[in-house]
């Protein structure tokens, strides 16, 4: 492994903890970042002296290949069978696990957050001291990137431009009829637009399983994925959040598009979003917290009498998200750009979505993201900003 | 929602427990059953007298249109922000969430046994009994389908069906240049036939992060995906398990194939195959375990002088898995079709795929899958198994 793991042992020596435990499949990014194994089914990764893997023997090959470990064990070599015999495939998996930290000298372990209660009090009766890591420490390690990661999430924002401009495309040669696009002799929806981008991201080897293409009032929930036709003079939301398929990196771009003439009030969100993205970009450096990103932004917003949850923490118009948020192996990690934002790093890749929403209006969001580097930022996103397509 | 919870009030009634509790984002099949809600991040569900959610203000609005739920409660609703200036965000999460089950009368709460570490420990300090369900009441109503559930699996399979079809065109269209196949002039790569596979998926409103295009000695590891050029007179296992991308159910599938003269050993491995299968398939009904289904294909291979984890745990060629498996909102799902089995009931829909392995000389695997019925097994797969592609 490359990464830099010198916080989680200091983790570990500071509250002296003999390991760190992860009981999940990969897609838990935490697991895939730590074991660097990709697999479909929960496997054990400790972290002491190194990472050693506990696997089921169906992957005992592949692990001993692919994986960060220095060990690789079976269920099969802690006699999984006759604990079998003897107890539930709970509590016969639990003392499997045991077993396997026995072996590696370790009787205290810290977990994350959100590792299995079951595993934990398992372990807890075996007399394993057992430490929810509320310090999010695996987390936060991956938040500062390396080299290789920066290059994964690059090659992911290329796919995802390609994926925008194919969307745009389809919404610039579609006709308007009776205030709704055509293409191709039928209403242009929603879903026509999402598949389109899809294929794109495939045909680059990147997928994902939600694009937002949403319309109208359907644009003014920000977690709404769209359905229907998309309507003329109305504002588009459009947000691509592919995933490498084998990288596994995820990219994160959204542009909001009018086809034909938007509202007054739709004119001045662009204008007034584009102004507190802006501060927000020229507020990034290492030092700076997520917090006071997100303040930049809502500053904007509220100096122009927009709300935000800044201002009234139940509204539901305006502003009514975060800032943005870290972007790597998950579409949202680490850092915060939010109220409660950490401190920015080096390395630190995140995302810069201010939006406006209303459903009597529609909604707003432009969304850039990029790296934080020693002096300031790097916007990774090479996409323009134009809201009117003609 | 139309799915019969009778089997989780008899759970909790029985336990004298007043809630189930689940923490998860709906990724998590559990909690997609029970909330009937989709999101990315991760809320909460209660059961007790009904569904009953807690998540973020983002997500209200769609929450009380779209989920199971009979009432939906918000963060905000529990004064989480005067809760975070008093404590960290870990806790003031489960101080919300005591408070939500308060107002639910709720004092004892079972949950899954993947429930968060950290949540349950928070819970467990502001006096919240919580009890690890191992028992998977929730998994195993999964596995019991609606005739709705059906339906969406079957709408999976014959995307399926389109998409292995794609991939036999491939095969069969491809020529042979020095024992390598070729197509469009380029040699065939499991890459590539993997994409073509997705893209029709993708076509049917399909998708899956993983297919397994293996040839040669990656047909051999189970778990392996494959790549780089296929071979001529080499097994190539196709396994294909889409998920609709609205209705979130899997379909499963796989073929083994051979372009052009397999070895005597692949031609008798895959006669066995289908024996095993076949024997598989004719032993389902209601009342008959997994285990017994399991049983009736390791018979045949043992009988046949092959290896099985059945005789030889640790063995690493011959049968190196179960059987089969449950499917539904996850791939893998209860009951198990495998040593641990349980009981097959009407309405469970499981995947019969026996195979054999051994890296120096290739693997085969077939896989069907299906729901069991009043008096035996319908068979959901529409799909021919021939061995020789010529």
């Amino acid at each position: 492994m490359q990464s830099d793991v010198s916080d989680l042992e200091t983790f570990l020596s500071d509250r002296t903890i003999d390991g760190y435990l992860i009981d999940a499949d990969s897609e838990t990014s935490n697991q895939r970042y730590l074991s660097g194994f990709d697999a479909p089914d929960p496997f054990v990764t400790l972290y002491a002296d190194g990472v050693q893997l506990l696997v089921s023997s169906l992957e005992y090959g592949r692990a001993k290949r692919e994986s960060n470990a220095e060990t690789v064990s079976r269920y099969s070599d802690f006699d999984y069978r006759k604990k079998r015999e003897k107890y539930d495939s709970t509590e016969a998996n639990n003392r499997v696990v045991a077993a396997f930290l026995e072996k590696h000298g370790v009787q205290s372990v810290a977990v994350p957050a959100r590792f299995p209660l079951s595993t934990a009090d398992g372990l807890r009766d075996l007399d394993i001291d057992v430490t929810a890591d509320t310090n999010d420490t695996i987390t936060k390690l991956r938040a500062t990137k390396t080299d290789e990661e920066i290059k994964n999430i690059r090659t992911a924002q290329r796919a995802n431009e390609a994926a925008m401009s194919r969307a745009e495309t389809l919404i610039r040669e579609a006709t308007v009829e009776a205030g709704t696009l055509h293409y191709d002799g039928e209403p242009l929806t929603s879903e026509r637009v999402r598949r389109e981008i899809e294929m794109e991201l495939l045909r680059n080897d990147h997928a994902l399983d939600e694009t937002i293409v949403a319309c109208g009032s359907d644009a003014a929930d920000p977690h709404d994925r769209g359905s229907g036709p998309l309507k003329a003079d109305e504002s588009i939301i459009i947000d691509i959040f592919p995933r490498g398929k084998d990288s596994k990196y995820f990219a994160d771009m959204t542009r909001t598009f009018v086809k034909g003439s938007p509202s007054e009030t739709i004119r001045e969100w662009y204008e007034l979003t584009l102004a507190a993205q802006t501060a927000a970009l020229d507020a990034i450096e290492p030092g700076v917290t997520g917090a006071d990103v997100h303040d930049a932004v809502c500053d904007v917003y509220e100096d122009a009498g927009e709300p935000t949850l800044r201002s009234d923490e139940r509204t539901k118009t305006g502003f009514i998200h975060s800032t943005g948020h870290g972007i790597g192996l998950d579409v949202h990690e680490r850092p915060r750009i939010a109220t409660n934002g950490e401190t920015l790093e080096p390395g630190h890749v995140i995302t810069i979505e201010p939006g406006l929403y209303d459903p009597a209006v529609g909604g707003v969001r432009i969304e850039d993201f990029g790296v934080v580097t020693e002096d300031g930022f790097e916007n990774l996103v090479d996409y323009p900003k134009e809201l009117i397509i003609e």
